[in-house]
């Protein structure tokens, strides 16, 4: 994929992982602060567990203060409005989902970069996909929502396997790039749409509550 | 210790806390990917806190893929023979007590190793055993069992002390590790067995509220 | 500052912010020993997550035995003695914003010698001031209060803009670290004795809820 388009998805991410941080601390009706700093956990969460797990330091939102910007700003932007911004929850779930996409490519990579096993690597994209979600929910006192309903994980541990499915045969990277990023959004905006959701152990279904 | 048994008892003690793992997210009825991701933590989360606190990176279960293999397949082996699997709990509590001895004596070898002080050894090794089922707890939105009914915990600290007197004694380092793994096992046993619990500060005894 | 006072001022916060955690496990009616890791958790996670993300390792806490007696102590002494302790909360509150301010411009100093972003570093002084009654607060499964009423955090982040701006005029290192701790002590002060908060997105005043 053209390094543009790419940087273009990971600032739209970044955006939309904040803006989901936003929105759920207001819910709880923390203060101004305690909106912001969910914010950045949510934004930068998965990446920065990710790099504490590989050993890569300073973790990637310290070494570049863009991140912390642009999440500033736009939580600041979802702040003030937060009723006009969650009347396109069409095209939040749309940027919320290629976010997803890119981030659990980002971490496959850098993973790979890291000379791991490939069952490791996907799971390192799932890390840096699903986990500053995860953070998020623990730290507002939640029990983390993609353990619960969770096609979102599921569909970047289904665009990690096909990744390396395609690695073997030698597809140019990117294309590979983008089939994975596309599949993973794909996966997730058909279970939204038709509400899909993994089953208990006891075999029921449980009910779709709420935006991720 | 033989190289093989202390294998066998890292493997037995992988797999009993990732079952824990199944059986706490089960009770907060967690679909069957959450129930997955509460394994692993239990099961990685110590010993991932201690490597990246004393600096060792990859953490050890990105190192080596068979740490992921065991968790998963004894998670899912856990959710399919769930009722049987509870039926057994005299056998899983030996087995977790093992485990718990010999992540506690891992930890503290590791940190020896990083030339560490033998209270901050001791401290690694009880994060060690213990903190896979505190962030499970936290994770799950409970507040750790280890910090309201915890001979536990105790029992690694008391195994850690114990392992550094014997080694001022000059004890060969196998005879060392049985007695030390030994010794947390028999703590943690009689504990249960007598159901004995640390005093809150006001002095009031705790109930004993379900396994660990 | 002369290095002993700051030594002194680095004791006394690792002293009360074990004893806050002291307090806040009796709270929740832990037992002895889940007290004792509150403790321990509340005084050095800040520092921990600081060294953590930017890459120091051993992290502070294991390198130096003397914070573990130092907080060993202290919350025995906090358990044994808490009614009398309690009363002192002037006192306490004084050191607490003390430590608040130490902890804060330690982080910046550490996160300015690893050449990172000065809007970087004062986001890794706030960290290592707040995140350990952040995690505190996680793991006995509350809401961070910093994310409720949290002059507490503003303080900081206030206090390290400060510090670049100071920094730039080319004001002796000493004096920016007085007027840099100061201040934070001041603001959080003063926050304190008028029940200052800040207001939440929607412009509803909180109600103070106890102490930090």
């Amino acid at each position: 994929m053209t390094y543009e388009l790419l940087k273009l998805i990971d600032v739209l991410g970044t955006v939309l992982f904040a803006i989901s941080g936003v929105f759920a601390a207001m819910q709880k009706r923390l203060d101004v602060f305690g909106i912001l700093i969910i914010a950045f956990i949510t934004a930068i969460g998965g990446g920065t567990l990710r790099d504490m797990m590989i050993g890569d330091f300073p973790v990637s939102w310290i070494r570049n203060i863009n991140y912390s910007i642009i999440i500033l700003v736009s939580s600041v932007i979802a702040m003030v409005f937060n009723k006009t911004i969650r009347n396109l929850h069409r095209t939040l779930l749309v940027f919320d989902s290629l976010g997803l996409g890119f981030f659990t490519v980002l971490g496959i990579q850098k993973a790979l970069a890291f000379g791991l096993h490939p069952g490791i690597c996907v799971a390192i994209g799932m890390v840096t996909g699903c986990f500053g979600g995860v953070i998020r929910d623990i730290a507002l006192n939640n029990i983390p929502l993609i353990f619960q309903k969770e096609i979102y994980a599921t569909a970047c541990i289904t665009g990690g396997v096909v990744y390396f499915l395609l690695l073997k045969t030698g597809l140019q990277r990117d294309w590979l790039e983008v089939i994975c990023i596309g599949g993973i959004f794909a996966i997730r905006m058909i279970a939204v749409h038709y509400r899909l959701a993994l089953p208990g152990i006891d075999g029921a279904k449980r009910e779709k509550s709420g935006e991720t």
